[in-house]
């Protein structure tokens, strides 16, 4: 019977692809997100927030994955029916508002967001169902310098935040030049066109034997899955290979325009890629943003159906290990591309638009490999512990004085005694302990511990007896010089910590 | 047929209930979190972020609204058909997270959390099913020093925040006082309590009078519809009605806690809350948060019903007018108080906890009332004009000249001409146009067009005529010193903004 009783109580859990977040992770990523919204900022990019919740046709279903039901998306049924849905990414939602505010909004609009979006998704490691993006776009420029524009400060932004130039990337590419490659093969089909666009988009991951495969019948996976491909012929697929690869050559990008040119053949929408491509280049050459910042790369061709014209890919290429042990690119932190229709699908009016996303969780894993978090190191407050109940006004105020001189501090507020106190003021990491018994306040004295050189010693005393005796790190100030003498310690505690560092 | 087709596009709209935010607002709510944050952290209190999507079951349902399904809470079925909901506060969320992480965590445990909330009731002016709150809490502590310290925490970061003192008033009750009437009057039926409950909680809103009528039999409202009613007798009404007035009277927290002492006679319950509030009033009287700061006010009972002792409310007294152009309090901005059973819900161990809860968006526009906001005043981009697109190169380089030298600029992304180009940089707020035509580039100068000025001048100007003629607020400088010209032109502009506001 208890059993049952016992199993009546819900669970403390949370559902798969949900974490909870600390103290140092949400500082250090508001310190990364403050740097890029600098560099946004500096652009001229005026910060935007949509909410979290819109009507499920507004966003519309443009994932790629849709291995769940809702196609990815967190959907659910209004009062009055209608579907509302947790917005996906911060692309669809910006559509929205841009269609809903066109004639008031300055055109170009430029906007910055960052926030949660959410993905009804199969979780698995490092792949959550909510995750943080920033994104930047420009809405009303059909212009190609405005996709440069997003790369280039993109590739400011990576800088800003202390990725070194050559540890960074900014592939670019144009969906109109694969769609001038699938006219020349007679593939003009769209469903056909997204399976082929997505087996390309599986390069990276899978390797170019199984992009073959799932251009061609379709491809066994290693769970014996079979994958139906896109049913070209073999030379079908040859083509279509020859113009992914026609990056991997390497070389300038005039180099890979020259490549593209000839690949394209006679289409017109692939010469308008080619030609897109061009004045990209042009203008980046002329305003010194080099090709190991900003490359052209035909195998980038992003998993999304939205895309129009040049698509980007931010790909960090130093070597991490992956949990099997093996030495990998870091890969890919964001991506975007221009998006020429999605207003269009409000309002039936073409406003072009292009634009770039971070991957916020991506890129804070990058830059703690790095070690370049900006943590601005939240300092555990010191505790003053409680000896005396009937005292707590005296106690609190050597609270609030190391307060009142910006040091965080609180008092001991459970009901246990002095061990627990310490325990606690341990466990908290608290730089110091203050305390104040009967005998220090007859003395006028107070006792501070510290307690980052006390773990250090306890680690060296062997006994207990040897502990009492020594009171490692323990030193009694007058109760007049609190502040002053928490201070000192403070900043020695730092000063060894830097020592350490170095 | 062209209209059934129209028809087919989805509409450009927000569901009721949900707003965007934009740039100002943003930032300002930026600004004011982070001063809350900075009283908080100085407090000791750590930051947490919880996931936005939780089980169902892990939420509980604890919300007084109960005029939608789902009783207030959006949810939806995960892929096993498990229930999930949107979190509708931050406290359901803590006392998930703290009973997961009970054995790891110091005790006390204090954090801080700040974010969006979701609540699936009726959206009406100034309520919105999308809104942020701020909280934090102290768990694992029964002492009525930590209700008081969260009270006096959030005291401080109103004042931080520019709120003056007399201008605010945490109002503070004990629920077990309000027990301790009810045994009084023979009312120990949990259902009845919370009706009871939910009756006094609207004392404020609508008056004692229709207090006293959802006490006894209920209450028509002027829409028609009835409100069933707690069934008291009139002796039972007064009793509750004297407890509720008790604070009315005013005086100092001794005189309101001898009232309520009277009042709850010999009932245990009601004397250990009389006891609590005691204590909380020796602690706050020894520290000096006096009765203009923290007072005792019966008629807070708050409407969760997961209140298990102090409850609390912060209330705005300024005047500010209502819709109706009346003079009215400002009201609410927060609240809290102690919820002992919350983590024993999961785990069967009694975990006492206490905390505060600030409504984010009522403080803000308080503040902005106050006109306190500090908004870091972003200062819109210098828009540099494209003249020639074969040099745009050339322009690039002025956009980068005025970004590396800290000042916000862009190149105009758009397609169209000179005049277009100046209707986007008005429209936009930009403080300068920056102007290189060929003639300006054979005489080595650029144009600087001063739009604040120029708005001002135009204002005063008659005709098109005399415009071109006087050209207002424009100066030619060389090429050389753009930034220089530029920077100081922002200063002058800052400047004369500075003399308007004094």
């Amino acid at each position: 019977m208890a059993k049952k009783k016992k199993s009546a109580r819900p669970k403390a859990r949370l559902p798969k692809g949900f974490r909870d977040i600390d103290a140092a992770e949400i500082a250090a990523t508001r310190e990364m997100l403050a740097t890029v919204r600098g560099v946004y900022a500096s652009y001229g990019f005026a910060e935007l927030e949509t909410p979290f919740i819109e009507y499920a046709d507004a966003l519309g279903k443009f994932l790629p994955d849709q291995d769940r039901p809702n196609e990815g998306v967190f959907s659910f049924q209004d009062e009055d029916e209608q579907w509302l849905s947790l917005r996906y990414d911060l692309t669809a939602p910006l559509a929205r508002y841009v269609a809903a505010n066109h004639d008031r909004l300055p055109k170009p609009y430029r906007s910055m967001r960052a926030g949660w979006v959410f993905r009804n998704e199969k979780p698995g490691p490092g792949r959550f169902r909510q995750f943080m993006q920033c994104d930047a776009d420009t809405v009303g420029s059909a212009s190609p310098l405005a996709d440069a524009e997003v790369c280039m400060m993109a590739a400011d932004a990576f800088e800003a935040l202390g990725i070194s130039r050559g540890d960074y990337v900014l592939k670019v590419n144009n969906r109109k030049i694969l769609d001038g490659v699938l006219e020349g093969i007679g593939q003009a089909d769209e469903a056909a066109r997204l399976t082929i666009l997505r087996a390309i988009d599986k390069l990276d991951r899978l390797g170019p034997e199984a992009v073959r495969a799932l251009l061609g019948e379709g491809r066994l996976d290693d769970s014996g899955d079979f994958t139906k491909g896109a049913g070209l012929d073999a030379d079908q697929i040859a083509h279509v290979m020859a113009f992914v690869e026609a990056g991997l050559e390497g070389g300038s990008r005039a180099d890979v325009l020259a490549r593209l040119e000839r690949l394209v053949g006679g289409s017109q929408r692939g010469k308008e890629g080619v030609a897109e491509l061009s004045e990209m280049a042009a203008f980046l050459d002329a305003v010194g943003y080099a090709e190991n910042r900003i490359a052209f790369d035909p195998a980038v061709v992003r998993g999304l159906d939205y895309y129009t014209g040049p698509v980007f890919e931010a790909e960090l290429t130093f070597h991490v290990e992956d949990e099997d042990g093996n030495r990998v690119r870091f890969g890919s932190v964001g991506g975007g591309g221009r998006y020429d229709d999605l207003v269009a699908r409000f309002t039936g009016q073409k406003v072009p638009a292009t634009g770039f996303s971070v991957g916020v969780s991506r890129l804070y894993a990058a830059l703690e490999h790095l070690k370049k978090l900006q943590a601005p190191a939240q300092q555990a407050p010191v505790v003053v512990l409680v000896m005396d109940r009937a005292r707590v006004a005296d106690t609190w105020r050597m609270v609030e004085e190391l307060r009142n001189a910006g040091i965080a501090a609180e008092m001991y507020m459970g009901t246990s005694g002095m061990k627990a106190q310490m325990k606690y003021a341990d466990r908290r990491g608290a730089p110091i302990a203050v305390i104040e018994g009967e005998d220090e306040r007859a003395k006028g004295i107070v006792q501070l511990k510290d307690l980052i050189e006390g773990r250090r010693k306890a680690a060296a005393i062997a006994s207990r007896e040897e502990w009492v005796e020594q009171r490692p790190a323990q030193v009694a100030v007058p109760r007049g010089e609190l502040v002053a003498r928490v201070r000192e310690l403070l900043e020695k505690q730092h000063a060894d910590a830097d020592d350490e560092d170095a």
